[in-house]
């Protein structure tokens, strides 16, 4: 690809407060976004926000997400208003020695752009396709394909990223210099999102075993390991 | 307390799409709150939406949050504006037997209200140190206590919760009757968040040890119970 490494930065999307933890790079963008699958899409309707959980998914600086034709949301949205797409990971929560200095281990990524609908069916089917496989690499091989009422009944967004900003916190709480004798502990406690037992479907098929493009959700696994490495894995559908 | 167990529906939080999931029910939009402490915040600035993650305390209706004096986000949040607070929890990966079909589990709460500055020095207090004990009950006696110049450092912002919605999906997947007898592996993939093994501050005091409040934060068990757990033994800062 012959991108620049950065998005611009402009007043929207740069950090006004604590800069150290901004950053505009592109692979650390991607890294972020590509180790979740559930956004929180924020548009405006009437002036009124909106902030919506969202799945989602990325092909080189296009964020994707879908849902029903019917959906007030993906209808305002797909009128190319301008939306602010945040996908954030929880690593830990951080004690202090005083309640000031009490922080929260994160990574978060604000993505700005305009969404349009994709209309071409042929499109819509490959960038449906490759949902599946971002999430389970070679799992559409064993799927009833998409039909054509289904693709009607599907409304399908792309956001070509504008800008985006990242912020980033690690690391152990830092206290005022005169609080560190204090007999408090102090630390992170790390979050972790994983993979818990897989529960089948009470009316799975008898002959329907755990097929191998399922076998990184492992129980106890991080689910942010496991779809970096899907993302890796997957096929560009282009 | 006396007040309607559910809150104003209108057209801004009433779900157009799905209504099985939705539901203003009071209790279940508090216990989705109380299982997290990060959101989303949406606003908007200009036209232009922004979505930033923060962490959250509830008391009552009232929904709290803060940062630093110097914060855009804070200031213009403070003006009064409408904000659109969102809280999900992902449970589950849905694996259908066609893509149309995948889905995720999750609960999701998006709170409707204009959040306003508190100002009164003493009120903030009570609120900062809320949040520690939202969070860990007991902690606050052990902590240098808030100094008047990180209480002016402070933004504090309450929102009363003025409408709210709920999502929630849970259970199986739903396929075309048709597919049921393909042979693809389908069911849940559950997802938790849980707490990893805790990392000591490298300059911890030698007579700091663990204490009795952060004895709820074990190695392995989900984030939601606890906050959940600690948000019910956590007295009421007034």
């Amino acid at each position: 690809m012959n991108m620049p490494t950065e998005f611009p930065v402009t007043a929207r999307s740069r950090l006004r407060r604590l800069p150290k933890r901004g950053s505009a790079e592109r692979a650390q963008i991607y890294a972020i976004l590509d180790a979740h699958f559930i956004c929180h899409v924020g548009y405006v309707i009437d002036g009124q926000p909106f902030v919506t959980p969202t799945g989602y998914w990325r092909h080189g600086d296009r964020i994707f997400w879908h849902g029903s034709a019917a959906s007030r949301m993906l209808r305002n949205q797909a009128a190319e208003i301008p939306v602010c797409l945040t996908v954030t990971h929880i690593d830990g929560l951080v004690l202090a020695r005083s309640g000031f200095h009490h922080s929260v281990n994160y990574r978060s990524v604000m993505a700005f752009g305009r969404a349009a609908r994709i209309e071409d069916a042929a499109e819509k089917r490959a960038a449906l396709d490759a949902y599946v496989e971002r999430l389970y690499p070679g799992r559409n091989a064993q799927l009833r394909p998409i039909q054509t009422r289904e693709l009607k009944a599907t409304t399908l967004l792309a956001m070509t990223i504008e800008e985006a900003s990242v912020k980033i916190r690690t690391g152990p709480p830092i206290d005022d210099e005169a609080d560190y004798a204090l007999p408090v502990w102090v630390g992170v406690l790390p979050v972790r999102q994983v993979m818990d037992a897989p529960v089948a479907d009470p009316r799975l098929a008898p002959n329907a075993t755990w097929p191998a493009h399922l076998a990184p959700y492992v129980e106890g696994v991080g689910l942010s390991e496991v779809l970096t490495a899907a993302m890796n894995r997957k096929e560009s559908y282009r």
